[in-house]
């Protein structure tokens, strides 16, 4: 079991003045370190800051109300830094040893690589060649996606990784593994009998897993158009969602059983072949069209820095199947894309309908049981369930049991990275990636990468809930997507 | 399957002047005439009435805001009556006769004795003598609790009846029967598969049916004294929730087929035999106490009309099992009682715990699952859930989703009586207790009345949700009463 200590431990925060560090990092180390963590931080980048100029820029990105901020940015350090320049990390030895004595760190260490993925052999082999890894403490490295870009490139980066750091020290970052519905998924299922005696596929009709986003490539367009939604989103999060939902019971609730678990579903996913594939995936790139909230919205070719005869897609769709005993025969229906109708991920469960059911020859209005497992913008669940109505003719219909995280206890809700923070920070690496999850994840999506050839590409409308081929890959096997629903 | 017919129908209401036909019966024809359900009411009491001051009678028992009174009072007439008086019978059939005739009734007729039990009979062989039972049309009989006060004296009463009226031709009332979420129990199970597959004894627990309230024994002091808490409300209500929370789905949605299926439930209910029958019933009487509003309650032997010595019980639980593949070693609880902490009627479905659940070894707070069919005073579901608490120590806890018929749809939950009635005009008996329902209920508290002996009466305080030895009932099973709960 994991020990829950707050520190004390070193921050080196690479690529300190980065988008990801002054949106999500400052704030949540400002969170943990008003739940008494205690760390120091020095930040890194190639761009010139005197400590307390960097703490200016730190400041900027808190929340107006922060009381203890004063006390907080104290803590923090500024050391320009080269990734190429070895001479650099010489410097940022020399004032890492003086913080940590100042501050009896015990020499602990987090390594925080928030940089373009190029960069992170590099670093790690600076970071062993200038000694900074030779500590009395413990030492942590933690790592932003993408983990390569296929198999093999991401093979390469780990055994770079790996001359460096255990894979024990490894923390590479998904951080929906941080968002509050998708750590309480584990806990829906074994905490919860009710849910767990149903969830196989005597119970189970199918599973939708839908991570749909209302915006375009932004200022990623290079990467992007590189990487298509398969791989930006499937392999990584889409993956967790599917095997967090699926696993089995572990045999302890210690990271090293769960995420055995996780890989055990991954390693019984279905392998894409060729065959029919046209029937099990759909790829599709937007077209203009306009947003439910009336913007017109340009097609994926006119976007800047996008090549007019690019075939990336901005939508996948797919149909999984996980050949274990628990899922034989329930598809898991995945989809995920860029400029639909809604921004949305949630799971829905759907169940089977009892055979024969009497209902169905009283009733019209029937539907299927759905459990939603609503992630974002809404933390919580709905039961749909049927109730008889007391209109005169006494129908059954459809009604909604819900339980909102969000609402009253919208303040309280840690964000992601702060939960992944605390997490790496008490060195419990439940919640992060291990090295073989990424490797099938890959193995899978390079299967299906493989095929793309034979899979034509489709076209949908900017605003929609993606191409008609989506819709035809569920009504083959008799269902259909469910309806987004907010929650009340 | 039963034809939907709003009538047109002539409804007998014997009792015209009584309690419940002034509190419930008059509100529910004028809900019903709104909805366009044909019929002409005779009222007969012995009162002396003219049509008119019945009908000023009517009048101020509906609601201040009803619109159509005038047109809905049109239809109400009286006749002075004398259950003992055969020519009363005769005015009677005389002035039904030109009713009929005045309003296209077709011959059809329900007879509805909101009468003293010890007038069921005679009325019932008047009704045949008079010719008033002759008819063209359809003819129903409405009958009101008790139906006898034991096997010998329900049977007596059976007989005198199945000599004027089929079995398919009786109503027998059980208002419990016409409210909101009884009736919804049926459409819980049987339409959502996610809760019939969990619904045995692999899943399940145990069983928690409470019917408490508030009240003494009011203006009933002499009727109650003489019969208790077992039959007036085990025999009837508590056995009705029990048996719609255990049934078999029936072969078909029909009257028959359901009741059908309440009989086998009784039928496979352990039988009470006087081995070690304090571990399995409790019968208790209330002292004087402090209800929470702070009133001060006399014990019972202070009530008027209550003999001192009297050892009627005004509180019963016990504990039942139905033994059949479903059910069996799944304890039923039930406890009713007057003069209780608060007036409320739910059915606790507690699920069992996962065998040896990781969560419970790492997580303190967690509790079963249990799923709460609220039917009184809220009509409603609940389904407590464990989920994680993101508070910094990640714990488990307890939380609730709910599904609420009141609140903002209060206006239009029809009264369990609009219900019955309807049900009676339309020929749907559903709702209604067939005889061999009424046989083996009594049956089964025959055979607990017949222990009485062996039980030694125990006391409450006024106040309190029973004595100690309720408590400890669950106790020795390792369960406890889970607290009464009001929903959001």
């Amino acid at each position: 079991m994991v020990e829950a200590t707050r520190g004390p431990v070193l921050i080196f925060m690479f690529g300190a003045t980065g988008d990801l560090a002054r949106r999500k990092l400052y704030p949540a180390l400002y969170e943990l370190f008003r739940k008494d963590y205690k760390f120091a931080v020095i930040g890194m980048a190639r761009r010139q800051h005197t400590h307390e100029s960097y703490r200016s820029m730190i400041d900027r990105t808190l929340n107006p109300s922060a009381d203890q901020r004063r006390r907080f940015l104290k803590r923090f350090y500024y050391q320009p830094l080269d990734i190429g320049n070895p001479n650099h990390f010489v410097l940022l030895k020399n004032i890492s040893d003086q913080i940590d004595s100042q501050y009896h760190l015990k020499g602990n260490r987090i390594f925080y690589l928030s940089l373009a993925p190029r960069f992170f052999g590099t670093a790690t082999i600076h970071l062993k060649k200038s000694g900074l890894t030779e500590t009395d403490g413990w030492k942590r490295l933690v790592i932003e996606k993408p983990f390569g870009n296929n198999l093999a490139s991401a093979r390469q980066l780990n055994s770079e990784l790996l001359k460096v750091f255990d894979e024990s020290e490894i923390y590479r970052i998904d951080h929906y593994l941080g968002k509050e519905m998708v750590q309480n998924i584990e806990a829906l299922r074994f905490a919860n009998p009710v849910f767990e005696s149903v969830w196989n596929h005597r119970s189970i009709a199918n599973v939708q897993i839908t991570l749909s986003e209302t915006l375009g490539v932004g200022d990623r367009a290079n990467y992007y158009d590189q990487t298509g939604a398969l791989l930006d989103m499937v392999q990584n999060h889409i993956m967790q969602l599917l095997t967090l939902t699926a696993m089995e019971p572990p045999s302890q609730f210690d990271p090293e059983d769960i995420r055995q678990e996780k890989v055990k579903v991954l390693k019984s996913i279905r392998p894409m072949s060729r065959d029919n594939i046209a029937d099990k995936i759909v790829r599709a790139q937007y077209k203009a069209g306009v947003m439910p909230d009336g913007t017109r919205i340009s097609g994926y070719h006119e976007e800047n820095n996008i090549n007019e005869t690019s075939d990336t897609e901005t939508f996948v769709a797919a149909r999984f199947f996980i050949d274990n005993y628990r899922w034989t025969g329930v598809p898991f229906y995945i989809r995920t894309g860029k400029r639909m109708a809604t921004k949305c991920t949630e799971v829905v469960i759907e169940f089977k309908d009892i055979p024969n059911n009497p209902y169905f020859h009283k009733f019209t209005h029937i539907g299927p049981n759905l459990l939603v497992i609503h992630i974002q913008p809404d933390a919580g669940l709905s039961l749909k369930l049927n109730v008889k109505q007391f209109s005169d003719d006494g129908e059954t219909s459809p009604v909604s049991m819900n339980f909102s995280r969000t609402g009253k206890s919208k303040n309280v809700v840690p964000d992601a990275y702060e939960r992944l923070l605390s997490d790496c920070l008490k060195g419990d690496s439940t919640n992060f990636t291990r090295w073989d999850e990424v490797a099938y994840s890959w193995a899978l999506t390079d299967s299906i990468v493989a095929t793309w050839n034979s899979v034509p590409l489709d076209y949908y409308e900017a605003g929609t809930m993606g191409p008609k081929s989506s819709d035809k890959l569920l009504a083959k096997d008799g269902f259909r997507w469910w309806p987004l629903t907010r929650m009340e």
